[in-house]
């Protein structure tokens, strides 16, 4: 694991000093991030320099390193996370602020008491005058993290908070962490369904497979509202996105190609079947797991081993967890190589290049925050009942259809981007007969 | 039900001419609130006036009325609480935006990923690094909402949405709306313990009786954080803190008193236990219900019939659901009287001053945001695995201690009054032994 460390110094003011500091850094091994400058005095500057490095033990060393170079001082050095994390990340806000006794009788006693009975009679009004359509829980019993594996839930909750910030900033969704403390699947569904009449939308984060299928699955059946596994279909939908502008660039087209995708998890498994049902012509999968494989088949995917996928397939998305899986003589020249294992990929994508790809990117250059963002948000706007293929697929084409030439993914943090994918996911629910006419779409 | 109806009025901008329309409103039975000057021309003035109204067709006709006078025009007129509901009342938000790459990095991946297995290594961590510490699960079935009865969660939305509007602008606190679509206890239970990880404390809520109480019990059993149930609790300590204020403008002692509580539904049972735990004398309750009978003797209050209730207690609090339940001639002289069944009370409070009470007042003069959220940040400060007997006396006591000499209660929307209770949990938590002295505080 790498960490981002802050070093505040004490430099002396002098041409040359930044870069006696920098070049001590490479040489360390550290890779330079912002530098900002605090304050300047005739004989002195204070700067605050971020730094890549490797873990805690690497970042005391540069810190006594640095320490030693003569005229600097490091005032202090820490892991920006935590200071991110301090006191967690979200907080519920208030829509209009409340300050005269107006505004309380408005929306508490006895105002609300209307409002609360209006949707008793009619229900359909609390998409209207309640947060709910508006509202998403990202639910998860923290059983697969990140690359940390089955951590629990409250483990989970900043990789939980990080997803709803995302859903504020992005698009403005209210979106609520929801922890489940149970490892079993049927307990796990109840307690969704039990408290999903609060939520617009329900997104599961962090499950593992092959859990993560069947409480998906029984899910969609038994609500009325969408239900979608992000790391299978948010992750699919962005790595689509930049599969077609990876072709657009190495000149393939992909529904023409033979697509390979070794690794059938949550993202692997959901790649592969986004991309055969989006129309791909083959699409090949390789994964040790029998259960994996036979899920794969009945889903018109053709099971292969390593060596086949790699001679045959024109693109190969590779999710095996498994670094350096992929070595350069199995590149078959022109091919477009994903290898978006983390932190480490099947192949590094200069190997890749060097051996012939067309085209080699690793999991640094696929962001699933692009999807699930605008995804749900169309599906909320649109009152969908699920999130179908088409969906899934507009957004995809969306997101390619924004991405610059020389780029796989527009930019993350563009709450324009996002919003032409929640416009296209909308539209797709309409037009395949998903949405809700009658909705009554709140103002979010 | 009452109604809070505004109207946009175009008036002739000459004297007396607000007085003929306020004259009108009160001959319709109208109760003038707010009046607002929008925008004053030379001939004209358009104000808007919020009247409260009995219902609907009332408010129908008083536009009717208002659009005859001469020269005044009804530009519109509406529900002011459809208004301060569209869209909901709340929403998630982030604590620090996100607008560069390197923040990006320092909460999702990759240092989100430190932060999770920190945690994973340190469990008390969350309390620092997440939103847990400062969160609340307000949860509830819809089984009894206000004076509205069994609506069902969706539609106690707007309640649960108002309590948690309070939390944010009064404490700081993020409290999370929790439908549970399920009247069963055991099903609630389970539903509420497997989401409890995700929250520093869990307020019930518009739960009926007398499942509320089995509920509360073993989740108090079940879970390592607070639990509290505001109906019964919160209730109790805003009605002892106005009782304490009230018994000192009518120079009662109320340590010696014998206090009668009329009804024991969830508020009444809460009262009456905590004002007998509290220290008072002797405390009698009467009640049909034969359960609740058994409860409240097993709590050591007596059971009367009202005549005798009425007789011997010199304070009486009711909450029976029984409008005009006590009639005059029940009256003791001296008595101080609380009627709180709404919009109804048992008695009104001029005719209690008439038949001889030292002190009446309605459920208007009693309102529970004064208490549950300093109570809940208070144990969330003290990182209490409960909020005890000592903690909710702390509360009435502060509250109580807050309250200018006229009046029942302090300023509901005055924060400053939130924090003295809050501070005053907290201590009583330390006090009795219910705080955790390793707890990280998190900044609110």
């Amino acid at each position: 694991m790498s960490m981002d460390c802050t070093y505040r110094l004490r430099i002396p003011h002098r041409v040359g000093q930044l870069a006696q500091v920098a070049t001590r850094i490479g040489e360390l091994g550290g890779v330079i991030g912002d530098v900002q400058t605090i304050a300047i005095a005739r004989l002195e500057a204070i700067r605050e320099i971020t730094v890549e490095l490797a873990d805690k033990e690497h970042a005391d060393r540069l810190a006594v390193v640095l320490g030693e170079l003569p005229g600097v001082k490091v005032v202090w050095y820490h892991d920006r996370a935590f200071i991110a994390h301090d006191g967690g990340k979200l907080q519920m806000g208030i829509r209009r602020p409340i300050t005269t006794n107006q505004e309380v009788r408005d929306v508490y006693t006895p105002g609300v008491a209307r409002v609360s009975s209006a949707i008793h009679e009619y229900p359909q009004l609390a998409s209207k005058f309640t947060m709910i359509g508006r509202s998403i829980a990202i639910c998860t019993n923290g059983s697969r993290v990140l690359g940390l594996g089955d951590i629990g839930p409250v483990a989970a909750m900043p990789v939980m908070e990080g997803k709803a910030m995302f859903y504020s900033q992005l698009v403005n969704v209210t979106a609520v962490p929801i922890l489940i403390d149970t490892r079993d699947v049927d307990e796990f569904v109840q307690t969704v369904v039990r408290i999903a009449p609060g939520f617009g939308g329900i997104h599961l984060e962090d499950i593992a497979t092959p859990g993560c299928f069947e409480i998906e699955r029984r899910l969609i059946e038994a609500l009325p509202q969408p239900v979608m596994h992000d790391d299978v279909h948010g992750t699919a939908v962005v790595t689509l996105a930049a599969l077609i502008a990876a072709c657009r660039q190495a000149d393939i087209r992909l529904d023409q190609a033979v697509v390979g995708q070794i690794g059938l998890g949550a993202a692997g498994f959901g790649i592969a079947t986004l991309i055969h049902d989006a129309g791909v012509r083959r699409v090949l999968a390789a994964d040790p797991n029998e259960v994996a494989q036979r899920h794969a088949t009945a889903r018109g995917i053709e099971v292969a081993d390593l060596d086949t996928l790699m001679r045959e397939a024109d693109v190969v998305v590779a999710t095996s967890g498994h670094p350096g899986l992929i070595t350069p003589e199995m590149v078959r020249p022109g091919q477009v190589i994903f290898a978006l294992t983390n932190p480490v990929p099947e192949i590094e994508p200069d190997e890749a290049l060097a051996a012939g790809a067309a085209f080699a990117a690793d999991g640094t250059s696929i962001n699933n925050v692009l999807g699930y963002p605008g995804i749900f948000k169309g599906a909320l706007l649109a009152g969908a009942s699920e999130i179908n293929l088409e969906m899934k697929r507009a957004a995809a084409w969306a997101l390619a259809g924004l991405t610059v030439s020389s780029e796989l993914i527009p930019e993350v943090l563009d709450r324009k981007v996002h919003e032409v994918v929640a416009e296209a996911v909308r539209q797709a629910a309409v037009d395949s007969g998903v949405a809700d006419p009658d909705r009554i779409v709140p103002e979010f």
